[in-house]
């Protein structure tokens, strides 16, 4: 198997769930929080880097989420729907949340991120307010894993993801793990686990799989194990990234294989993963092979981290053919 | 299919996961609870229930739960001990939560209760409390779904399920739904809906495979279809009860049978539910037939509801067969 | 001062402010929570027992507080109501909070006391439910002080408390402090501090006033130094208990005096403090001495520890002047 | 009366208790949230705006409060030592809370601000943090009404003004009142009453004064009868600000007066109330007349809103008096 199935007569391509926010970088790179001047101000958030990485690419891209009825609220959702993004499905919490923020400093590693997200927009979203038919209006569900952690957003989540399979809507699940955001990697692996048997590509990297292992085979460190674990119940695609050494591809069909990074210099050690995620989903939806995406996910990824934001370097078709070109790819 | 397949070679027939708490009934019978003079003590909670049941039939029944650390936690875990129940799976909480209590007033009809479960101790059970070794040296693992309507509960019994799975100890469902428990019953039919698909028997009146259809079949009142739908994923039986019409039960290999009640005066309206699935576990768990066990559990509910309490009417061995003797079952 | 000024022509002798409950006694004396077979029915709560107090001698009695909307809650209204007890400023509740409910074992000492106030409903009356014409509408305000143990009841008693100052309706504050309702000591402190500041009789044991002296005074045992200390703002009489060792009692205008107690064949360790407090303020509100309030506070303690529950225990006028009459005084 | 009666040989001229945390300003003036590139940044929070103010001015200045164990924290932290001021009550909190941040619009008027608050640090201060000693150090405590908020801020408020009674530290109180913080107006004005009638000065504008009159006098707007109505207890002087219309200043003796404001073109509408607060409290700590703090305080008030931030735009000494030499006073 190198290709998803697909329902190809949809109006868009993916729909993004999970978190879109402000992402707030430090003014002055390679300084500490306390000695920047100020700010630079983004939308982020892995659900909304993806859909903008999707969207940049050419694809037509939704969004399940929730945001605070205020004017970052507002800035949000006039940015991705400026970036070509339907936002059907996303709602306005006006009960006293607040759209997430993250302020970062600009350093390429030890990276202090401050994450403001107590009681955070996104996680109100309500399972109620997630409409089967926007999801079967789209070729594939991608789902961030965040989302996943905490009521009643987690509900939200499950019953989407719920709805995509009822309506032949492929699921993505990106694990974008965040160990602050649980009580227990036990409690993570126990939802993880459910939202892993209902995707048909599931992508992260060996940390990730680490804390969805913590019950089923704690310690396992070998990845064909753990592929082998999780190509079950729906799970076609599983991707265990690691990082510099590139990412290892587990099919359901017996077929596997490796691709490595394109090495550029790094400005910033996040966006990586959610452009790499962007790229594949583009290339999926568009029914091009798996290898090909994952190729066109490293570039993007490479692409990203060299740029001074992750939405905003996010690259566009032309860009992301014209870096491959120019560049030898790495192993 | 008429048996289940279980581990026959483990020290414990069944354990049973949930809520045990004290009943309070009135002590006079129909009479308000403004009238009556006190209240006889009982322990109570569908999972004791359960257990009882079982264990009065003779089967090795273990316990997974959680009470308060104080006088009522003591008493009910006396009282379960000496119904021959072992509870290497019982936590005591001192967090503050206090063991759950029910107030009951005794009438056959319209008859107040009074539920005292603010701030739980069986919702207070966490999944580290949950010993995979003690699951996996049971047959069968019964779970009663209140214990999913509240974290840490919730994953908990998520977790012992899993437990089950990996060790092959069978997994029963009784859905026992209270809706004052949940926050909507679209999140109930979220979580019920991944408990069901982890059962391999499931057992639950009309209105709560109602409530598990809310988004997969909203309005269905038709039980084939209901039945079909859930026979899925390691289901093998589905219990659908209706009362005073009796029991219709659906196997996976499209096996169905129904079964009639036992006619009795009612002197309560309710045990009948927890004696029927404790005498259908014990038939199970001893190699009996489907058959034999749903009319031991109708049996054993007519005994039940015609006695004065939950868990101390609940029948023996002998007194269900003279019960089965002396009557001549309905339809 | 051996008196009280009050505003004489008030519908009302004496409201009540805090909590009415459920008490439920052991049905079997000196035996354990696990052994004994069930529980007799009395209302109960400090502030219900004082309005019953109050009630039975013969005053005009109004209550504050706040009952769940259902069965029990039911029951206590119109069990006060039958006591004669005016409930204009009684609330109901039904966001899911529960009557406060106490188990006791019926012990003469060591009495295990189970008490379930998770989300308990007096402690949701709100400000904005206190009627300042009711407080208004009465001589005496009675607070007891377990009503400022959480949010809202915390604020609805001190603004009730601030209306009684501005309507001149004298205000009584039985202590009543349960460690286990509080954070800490100190925060009990600090409410206690405040609502004794508002008022003009103040109720407590030694252990009480060490809690209230946390941070004025670490450490300090010295009764008349404690009195001298509250002595203060509006308090123009400071009652202190100890027990078996009697009252103290310290006036604004340097007047002081001790009473003994009754010596009885105690039954249960509690009660005692609620039936003293009511026929204190009962004597008051008649316009009686302070001497003979304390005398007849003694008696009506003594009679109700020697009786079978609190509220059913509280003596009429005529049974606490007999009870004088043929008992020698302890001194 | 005209000065204020203070220890005058104490280490400390002022302690500010209540929030310190981010500022973060819109880059680009007269422009949208969604439309700025991003945030220059600055410490703010009333209470650490005050102690810069008091601390530029000359006075000894110290901070009891609360900020996040991280490096906003740090920030904070360094800020306010680089001014000079004594952190001896400064507490870093771990458990997850957020130091306080405010995002800000650059406009005269209709000035959006975006409040990050859920789970804020400086609300987790607690009372037993609180020490007596150091309180005892100062002349005078200076306390913002937003601390009275929510537990256990509020309690380390009360206990805090409690500790400045008994160690005869004078105790300013600045109203500060967001609604936003509060259930109702009626609780507001509950805790805020407790809280003047503990303060030897009290300053707020017209609306604030309207909470605190809630149930004292709901409705009333006049300015001579809020002034008798607070001029009870303790409180010695009332500072009642108008705005534009400058402020009126009543004192316990009878003495008045008006203070103009100095005309300026305001860059921003905040942070008038801080400076004008921190200017008065110098000029009492250092024994000036209170028509000469009045005064000052307009004056910094004028200088800060011309400026482009809160703490860097309070004055030195020498600005204060520069700013007044070459301005003519309105009247």
């Amino acid at each position: 198997m190198t290709t998803l199935a697909l329902e190809q007569h949809r109006p868009l391509d993916a729909i993004v769930l999970g978190r879109a926010g402000v992402d707030l970088y430090a003014r002055e790179a390679n300084m500490g929080m306390a000695d920047i001047s100020g700010f630079n101000k983004f939308v982020g958030g892995s659900a909304a880097n993806i859909a903008v990485a999707i969207s940049r690419l050419g694809a037509k891209t939704g969004f399940i989420g929730c945001v605070a009825e205020d004017t970052f609220g507002d800035y949000v959702c006039r940015y991705l729907s400026g970036q070509g993004i339907n936002l059907d499905g996303m709602m306005k919490d006006a009960s006293g949340s607040r759209t997430s923020v993250a302020f970062t400093e600009m350093k390429p590693s030890d990276c202090n991120v401050l994450i403001y997200r107590n009681k955070a927009s996104d996680l109100t979203l309500k399972p109620e307010q997630v409409d089967p038919d926007y999801i079967a209006s789209a070729k594939m569900l991608v789902v961030t894993g965040t989302a996943l952690s905490e009521s009643p957003s987690r509900e939200a989540t499950l019953i989407a993801m719920e709805h995509a399979r009822r309506s032949n809507t492929a699921v993505v699940l990106d694990v974008d793990y965040r160990p602050y955001s649980w009580r227990t990697d036990v409690d993570a692996s126990i939802y993880y686990g459910i939202a892993a048997g209902l995707s048909d590509v599931l992508i992260g990297n060996r940390e990730e799989f680490d804390m969805m292992e913590t019950v089923l085979a704690p310690g396992n460190k070998d990845d064909d194990a753990t592929a082998t674990r999780f190509l079950r119940g729906h799970t076609q695609v599983v991707v265990i990234k690691a990082g510099e050494l590139g990412s290892k591809v587990y099919c359901r069909d017996g077929h596997r294989f490796r691709q490595g990074i394109f090495p550029v210099e790094v400005k910033k050690p996040f966006g990586s993963g959610d452009s790499f995620a962007g790229a594949l989903i583009w290339t999926l939806a568009n029914g091009g092979e798996l290898e090909d995406g994952v190729r066109f996910g490293s570039a993007a990824a490479a692409i990203n981290v060299s740029g001074d934001s992750c939405t905003e370097a996010m690259p566009t078709r032309e860009q992301l053919f014209a870096f491959i070109e120019t560049r030898k790819q790495d192993r």
